[in-house]
């Protein structure tokens, strides 16, 4: 079989008539179908029904350290729950705070306390002329949105199957003291589902960066979101708090989780770990801005799950729900662009996402194409910081929401918008 | 009767061993007890117990717009909830944003936001010299607490039983362009109980700042918190919004409000409502911090009150058991001190405290000697910015934690301590 690349002016044009056939069909199809969000699906909320069952009007509502949870207090959280977060980061409770519903609103609060009032005591980021953050790309468009929220310069540094390029990320940090974060998603990567490899996560925990305050932002959003049971399917990382210690470098890292992605979407409980130091400080401020957190979800959790194995397990029921999802779309992508050239996707073990690469300068059209043909995608450019992708090629598929069919039948539409497209492509070239 | 100043140097002495005999044999009792902290009762909250019963497994979580509140989306809250949050503060949904479980945070987030990213497109507030805000004394500590945290500066106000010193109020907003704030209770002022006249709201929402970003941070605590049933026992306000928008001021209020002493501390739903100029503002910020919060409490909230009524409901439930707790402490106050010129105390008609204005200079004292017997009170200052009560003479009784008897037991220590004090301060200044 030839690459499309290989393929002579004739050719593609008489593909090219095929395939606007088929598009026509497609669209004639009426189809409304919406990769673009890492949503859970209804049928995987379902399973989390249970939790609504554990508490009830007689229910005792106090906590293992005796603390009714219908009233204030308990800043950091209740013991239990941080127990929980903390085997879901691999790490130990005195590293934890409990917060609320969802993390993006704790890293939201960790970005913006660093520029009202510094990190651990150093100069508030709102009185420095420059703060830039390292951006591994393709990342999350909403790790991108709040460091330009708050005016940081975000630096894009490449990803790679083992995490980002760590060469880069060394050079730049060390000599760059207005450098102050990097945002990761160190397991199951947005949206590569790329998981940091032992050597990554060691490097990043032995950065010697100008700043003293940078702080890794480390997203470890997928920890417990594999798609595959079989142990050797299922990406490990290292823990990066302990690695961070050992490097002499305790308080380098802000480590981020929730049950979004486990329970509910938005009604969750989120978590930081970090070491003592950064605690500190942030306990402070948490104590001018809160109360407390919602204590009483996160008692619904812990009964409900009851310890980690319950969350293993649940997570198990989610797995078999989303595997036949990532598989259909995998599918029709092998059967339809292998050996084409004209595309390249990531094949996750887990997490929510599978990104795709088309061809330079073609992840626009693609989405717009697919739009007309009733196929919502991830806008294009949107794993870019900015909004800007410099190749215009890389695009996420977000497989949780629809069924199975569905994706196969969405996967249809898009692997026909990137023939056609990356066609139109190679014909201007041709032309040029 | 004579006042205490009008006793000699002989009888106040005289009485002094009395009452030091009496204050040995309290602290013998090895009470503990605190009136403290404005608190729920266990008793108050196994009334809204029955909440945990509206949701369960086999509960369909679609709200009234056919949103999944398990999912993510719908940033502003589903719109049962504003509803019921807009019957509470008196204004109209489309006003209306609901936040997560407490309306401090909402508080610190306007803040916040406002000196990273300004108020409605005027200059961030990290950007000028100097900010200040305007506080009515006595008032809510973490109100100071959030605006000493940004390092604004605090501007004491008078309060009277009609609301802040307005002619003050006026005079300093038209006036200083660095004024951006004042922090109000309107209704059940914490620690007073007073409620704003219709001419005090009335000329809050005429004033005619320098500051186009000036904003009246409205906290509507306790606008369904009466103690009495009779409606002529219950105050009323004036609504805000309403009135700024009459004034040609539609912008100049943030109203907060949340259900924390409603159903549970910490675990309730909060609001703001503000004018759609405003919302606009919130609501591009907002979309950066979160995707949404936590909407299945939220429809557990409406489900559970179903409206307006049921919430005014279970607040009569409320009243019944908090007005013996207020009336314990003061009875006690009025048996004591009545007619004595050592002391003056509100009575008001709903909210959660009781204000007591000591002899100059006896305050601080008051509150040390109360702890000696095992009567925690707030601590003396705690009600003033930066906590420096100039005439060192408010204190706050928070009535709501303990049961009534208690409440009178620490009453009684408290006015045994006010009484010798008080009697200290006066040989003092004989001697003087």
């Amino acid at each position: 079989m030839k690459t499309y690349q290989e393929l002579s002016k004739e050719e593609l044009l008489s593909l090219k008539a095929q395939l606007e056939k088929d598009f026509e069909d497609a669209k004639g199809k009426g189809l409304k179908l919406d990769m673009s969000r890492g949503k859970p699906s209804v049928a995987q909320l379902d399973m989390g029904m249970d939790i609504f069952d554990v508490l009830n009007s007689g229910s005792d509502l106090t906590s293992m350290e005796g603390v009714d949870v219908r009233n204030y207090g308990v800043l950091d959280g209740i013991l239990e729950a941080k127990n929980l977060m903390a085997d879901i980061m691999g790490v130990t409770a005195e590293h934890v705070i409990v917060y609320g519903n969802a993390s993006l609103n704790v890293m939201f609060d960790a970005v913006s306390s660093a520029v009202t009032h510094g990190v651990m005591g150093n100069t508030p980021w709102c009185k420095l002329d420059k703060v830039k953050f390292l951006c591994p790309v393709p990342g999350y468009d909403r790790h991108f949105a709040i460091t330009q929220h708050f005016g940081i310069e975000m630096i894009n540094v490449p990803m790679t199957p083992q995490g980002p390029d760590m060469d880069m990320v060394e050079k730049l940090v060390s000599q760059d003291e207005s450098i102050k974060g990097i945002w990761c998603v160190p397991k199951y990567s947005n949206p590569q589902g790329y998981t940091y490899s032992d050597e990554t996560v060691r490097r990043f925990a032995n950065l010697k960066p100008a700043a003293k305050d940078f702080r890794i932002f480390w997203d470890n959003a997928y920890s417990v979101h594999h798609l595959y049971d079989e142990e050797e399917r299922q990406d490990r990382i290292l823990e990066i708090l302990s690695e961070c210690e050992k490097a002499g470098n305790p308080d380098m890292v802000y480590e981020f989780a929730s049950t979004s992605k486990i329970s509910f979407s938005g009604a969750g409980v989120a978590a930081i770990a970090t070491s003592k130091g950064n605690l500190e400080y942030i306990k402070k401020a948490l104590a001018i801005q809160t109360i407390g957190h919602d204590k009483i979800n996160q008692l619904r959790h812990v009964r409900y799950f009851k310890n980690f194995d319950g969350v293993k397990a649940h997570m198990r029921k989610h797995a078999a729900l989303m595997r036949p999802k990532f598989e259909a779309i995998l599918d029709v992508l092998e059967r339809e662009l292998d050996g084409t050239g004209i595309g390249q996707w990531t094949k996750p073990n887990g997490g929510y996402f599978i990104s795709f690469e088309a061809m330079e300068g073609c992840a626009k059209a693609i989405a717009a194409k697919c739009k007309e043909a009733g196929v919502t995608l991830t806008g294009a450019g949107a794993t870019y910081p900015y909004g800007k992708d410099p190749k215009d090629s890389n695009i996420r598929i977000a497989p949780t929401y629809p069924a199975p069919d569905e994706l196969a039948l969405a996967t249809d539409v898009f692997v026909l918008c990137v023939k056609l497209v990356s066609i139109e492509k190679l014909l201007e070239n041709k032309t040029a």
